[in-house]
């Protein structure tokens, strides 16, 4: 089944210790979109400006991505700046522009407002409520977030809690939720907030996944040939709920291959700059990478 | 088979947000021992002094530990006293008294010579060539260490390095001993430098173990039940080790058993002070709590 993203797209300036890359096409929306397109069609909405290369549009839509809810408007379009540092940990940010990006204001297409999965990623609360008021009843939500909107933006924010069935964070994000520092007490008290399904990301260890009741522990998959960290989370989140639409399943069993399926999109992810090593994945990679993982597992 | 371990044997004084212990049983070979005895027979080798309480030997003894290589001498027991935050994350030392410890120099009874099963605790490394010496061609060396050796004694850690089986060490030390920041390729380096099974600890995220050309990757028990950390890390290599022992086989399967097993012993230890929960677990509890942890791993 189909799946809306809405989130940003952007131009990211990249240093990292294997190289650089200037101006590349970047953006959650864009790292998740890509990864999606593994399982399901994947609908986008996000803005850019006029000055938004017609060529990353092009790699969207060989993916089978949907850009009609991609406005290009007048102005520049949103622009980062990083560096990783040897260990390719959190990077140094050099610059954000947010240019047309801080005045999105996501109006969905109407044809897109009946979509059945829905992934609002990591834009203003109010913006998220907004997405929310447009869909006709989605079958599934879910949401990722950032430490500035919880700080900022608490209220606004639980109120999108409250609406949605799965959150993506990292276990920062947990206990600044939540002021909990045990991050399994954590996570349960931020089911209790409304996604009964919360993935707690924890880069390079992998995730812990709790489902109702049940817990899912699921490692990363080892690799000593990292390029590029930018956009490893949003193509985990964007793998797994691909998954889950492509499966058109909310089981327990398809959420926990949903997250062995998105840990191993986002492993393809960090191996080149963009979405250069992304956009070449197929189903049959994914599958092989995952029975190497399941091999690591065993015991 | 039986397993002989050298290491400390302290009086720690812990605080933490669950409460405090002042002068508890503890050290990293108490913990190893402990720990083993759920699996196979300890030998334990180290030194405290003549103020060192007689109920503490009286728990050993209870665990079916050799205590006649744990010599009592003149003067006062290796203290150590630390401070844990509300995460539980790395201590606060807030007092190191090594006294007896000091001079410490491991003499091997005559009958703990041909023990098959050996683990050099976090020792000075000449102390760690100095029980090889000692030994009549073990089946299986494992070693611990840390960064004050890494980096002060180098040359002498890696005459051991090339001595040992199997090293249990965290990222931090991979990094340190190697010069190299990707935890995958740094672990492969250090395989290079003797041990042929390397266990990278990775705290409340598991553990990598490399095993020849064989990854293996385990998550840790997920808890809101912390109490005291100290010890966790022997617990899990006195389990694990244990294991092997308790098994007589070095086979790659038992290898990852043994990881399995160690962190679920690991995981008692942190749930009460001193060894106070360590002390009562039986082979059916750890049983049991891995068939759960097992569970959290399926998809």
């Amino acid at each position: 089944m189909s799946l809306l993203v809405v989130g940003s797209v952007a131009l990211d300036t990249v240093y990292t210790p294997k190289g650089s890359l200037i101006e590349g096409l970047g953006g959650s929306a864009t790292y998740f979109s890509v990864a999606a397109s593994v399982f399901t069609p994947v609908k986008l909405v996000g803005v850019v400006g006029s000055d938004f290369p017609s060529e990353h549009i092009d790699k969207l839509s060989r993916r089978g991505i949907d850009v009609e809810g991609l406005y290009a408007v007048e102005g520049k379009t949103f622009r980062w700046s990083g560096r990783y540092g040897e260990d390719f940990g959190d990077p140094e940010t050099l610059d954000t522009q947010l240019n047309v990006f801080a005045d999105f204001s996501p109006k969905l297409p109407e044809k897109y407002r009946n979509t059945p999965f829905l992934f609002l990623g990591n834009i203003h609360p109010q913006l998220q409520l907004q997405v929310l008021d447009q869909m006709k009843s989605p079958k599934f939500v879910a949401v990722d977030t950032m430490n500035f909107w919880i700080e900022r933006e608490r209220e606004l924010l639980l109120e999108v809690f409250k609406q949605i069935d799965m959150a993506v964070i990292n276990e920062l994000e947990v206990r600044l939720l939540t002021g909990i520092r045990s991050p399994l007490a954590g996570a349960k008290k931020v089911q209790e907030m409304g996604p009964k399904i919360l993935v707690v990301k924890r880069g390079a260890y992998g995730s812990m996944t709790l489902i109702g009741d049940e817990i899912f522990l699921f490692p990363a998959f080892p690799t000593d040939d990292v390029t590029d960290p930018t956009g490893a989370g949003d193509s985990f989140a964007g793998g797994m709920i691909g998954y889950i639409a492509g499966q058109n399943d909310i089981s327990n069993d398809t959420i926990k291959n949903a997250v062995a399926n998105g840990t191993v999109v986002g492993s393809f992810c960090v191996e080149g700059f963009s979405i250069r090593k992304l956009e070449k994945i197929t189903h049959s990679d994914v599958a092989e990478r995952l029975e190497k993982l399941r091999g690591m597992m065993k015991f």
